[in-house]
């Protein structure tokens, strides 16, 4: 079970600084633009070119049926696959909420009602423990954190992350504080706030709250923070790789012909790309072509307006959709979206807030899970698809859902009584119940 | 893997016709109070002396570790158990939400606040599909509607009931018509409506939908309906055995020493304990002393009140409390959970509201799991439990959390902003945030 922790790939000097941090696998950081590598740490932007710096891995001594042997050996969470993740080899040891391995639910009703006929399948991270898919992504941040030293964990946030980031720094035992918007809903104050870490309103929008804290990090009073999506980013966004490592597994390690992913700032579609590569370079799936989808809200869709017109880069919008985990308008990671989707064959598509609702109902119908609007959009897309022929029912579909249908319940809120009766059988008879 | 399917002790006659239904090792209907059997059918009642009935196994084909292997070998779910559970052998395949195997997290810091040295564990049941303990009891009640022919299921509700039925339904391919009081809250309204089967508001309370719903049982119009929690609730009650299975399971096939366990009707309390039974009977856990103990909220408390004034009998209460999903203020197995808490040496207590919102935080706080308010009773009952001597803190605990705190979000709607800042330094400092 030892697990390969030192660089061995020497081609920077600063790769060999790397071998003081332990976390299992991860070499170094590398920009994604000019791929300047640096020793691993808490940055997140290359100091060559400014470009996003992301994990680079030293995969070289796995032996293909071992590491498939462990993987499937390992505990029923995303720690199953530390050995392809940023995090030490003893991490399921660890105080950690111990996310993923969510159910890949075969949607055989829906597939009927789309169409499809080479199977359905949807991947269900309302299963996490705070009913989103950042759980996985804080918990990687939160055992970097560790590994950095940090004491309190951080984050700016909207909605789901605050809770997932509360929740995690809690267990573990992390102060935690969290910065939001000063006017948030109330039922997302409560939310964040049950944990019982520090939660600090903003008088100011969104962008003040993210603009206050790089402003933190650079500050002397922000040391022993780690803000999980800021300076712990490169960590942090490897955990969307489990998404692709689970679903592969889930369908007995083959990748699946096609795959709609949410997308908010891109990263979470990006680095399922980066897992299914992984695995098909470790040879842990056969190497076959896939194709990836991308959906957004109608109301915040700057990444398939940018795939409808041919651009390379993304303009942004000023999102106003119901589908507010999705609502970035300038979303980092756009350009390397439209790269993928272009590449693989795949495509990116929008739907309205109509749609969305209407497919939160469709998913909820046909098999029983009610889904976040992000859930909604990811449907709704694929059903778009279809009808403009560019996704194919006759080939194997994966479909994410990355959030829970309580987090939005005023998405569906006209939702309701079918009838009202007196309580007696007449009633129920006139009512054409029977 | 051929499951035990027919009656094999032939005590009585009306065991025969039991063969021709196929729930894996189910032999009959045993009447708890009279002993009276009667072959597998919906019905709820004994014929002889209106005892309730429950099912009656013959696992005397199994050989323990061909039993455990089996078990360990199966789904991340509540079938693994099968070969315990009155189902089909090929249950796994059919289309069910598939609840179930969650996780068992030890609660290292919680059991620091609470002084409880002997190693301490949250069953978080609110992993389950629609997030309460509810979906395995409905998976059970559908596998048998399966078996027996209906095609519409259905229950009385005012929660997490009406949800779990609606969502279980909608997977299957049944038709669902769930009945709840007419003026229940919106929330509530919207989280049973979203699966699209018919809602039916009753215009009356919980108890006059009730008795409409047994009017309707024995009327031609109920035909073919399976309501989960009235012809169905024999085989109903039995997926309560599961969270024991689970519990020892996850403990590495060991018996708890203590347990502590929400009081609702009380069904799940029995059935935890006859769960336990099984395992030592099977061989397989150790068999050892455990102790079981009921927690109530002191707003609808009547079988902590009858423990504490040494009665065998239940006298009812109007329920008044937050705690809604365990507001059953005449307890149907109320008599039971008194005789278990006896004789394994536990006890039955209860807690105010405020103590139930204090124990929702003080979990939130210290492992990151945000609990219905049932779960609040549970950590509440514990922590009293300990302070009044009647749970020994140096031996292994578990304590049920049953549900999700998303659910009863009004619970802690006074939880909030720890700070309002403007966005800049000066104001963070000001603060005392640093």
């Amino acid at each position: 079970m030892a697990v390969q922790t030192v660089a061995t790939d020497t081609d920077t000097d600063t790769d060999s600084a790397a071998s003081a941090v332990d976390l299992g696998p991860a070499a170094a950081l590398s920009c994604r633009e000019c791929g300047h590598r640096v020793p691993l740490g808490p940055v997140f932007a290359c100091e060559e070119c400014f470009g996003p710096l992301e994990i680079a891995y030293d995969f070289s001594a796995y032996d293909t049926e071992e590491l498939r042997a462990r993987i499937e050996a390992g505990p029923a969470n995303i720690w199953r696959y530390a050995p392809l993740l940023p995090v030490p080899a003893d991490v399921a040891g660890k105080p950690n909420l111990n996310p993923g391995w969510t159910k890949l639910v075969e949607a055989g009703n829906l597939a009927r009602e789309l169409g499809i006929t080479g199977g359905l399948y949807i991947k269900d991270d309302s299963g996490n423990p705070t009913h989103s898919f950042k759980d996985r992504v804080v918990a990687q941040a939160l055992e970097a954190a560790r590994v950095f030293g940090f004491t309190t964990l951080s984050c700016s946030s909207t909605g789901n992350l605050a809770g997932a980031v509360g929740a995690a720094a809690a267990r573990a035992g992390f102060r935690s504080c969290v910065f939001i918007p000063h006017d948030l809903e109330q039922g997302k104050v409560v939310m964040a706030a049950v944990y019982g870490g520090e939660l600090v309103g903003i008088e100011g929008n969104y962008d003040d709250v993210n603009r206050f804290c790089s402003e933190l990090i650079g500050d002397p009073a922000g040391e022993g923070w780690g803000f999980v999506n800021v300076n712990l980013r490169p960590y942090y966004a490897e955990g969307s790789k489990t998404l692709a490592y689970e679903i592969c597994e889930q369908l007995g390690w083959q990748l699946p012909d096609q795959i709609v992913v949410p997308i908010a700032s891109g990263s979470q579609l990006t680095k399922i790309d980066k897992g299914l590569q992984e695995l098909i370079r470790l040879g842990l799936v056969e190497d076959r072509p896939y194709k990836i989808f991308g959906a957004q809200a109608a109301g915040c869709s700057p990444v398939s307006a940018a795939f409808k017109a041919g651009h390379d880069v993304v303009r942004p919008q000023k999102p106003d959709t119901i589908a507010k985990s999705l609502a970035i308008g300038n979303p980092a990671d756009g350009p390397y979206v439209l790269d993928i989707a272009r590449r693989t064959g795949g495509a990116v598509e929008d739907v309205t807030d109509e749609q969305v609702v209407d497919a939160i109902k469709l998913l909820a119908r046909t098999e029983g899970i009610f889904a976040e609007t992000a859930g909604g959009v990811t449907v709704g897309v694929t059903k778009k698809l279809i009808e403009n022929g560019l996704l194919d029912p006759a080939r194997s579909t994966v479909v994410l859902n990355t959030g829970d249908g309580l987090k939005t319940l005023d998405a569906v809120a006209g939702t309701g009584l079918t009838a009202t009766i007196r309580p007696n059988l007449d009633a129920f008879h006139e009512a054409g119940l029977a």
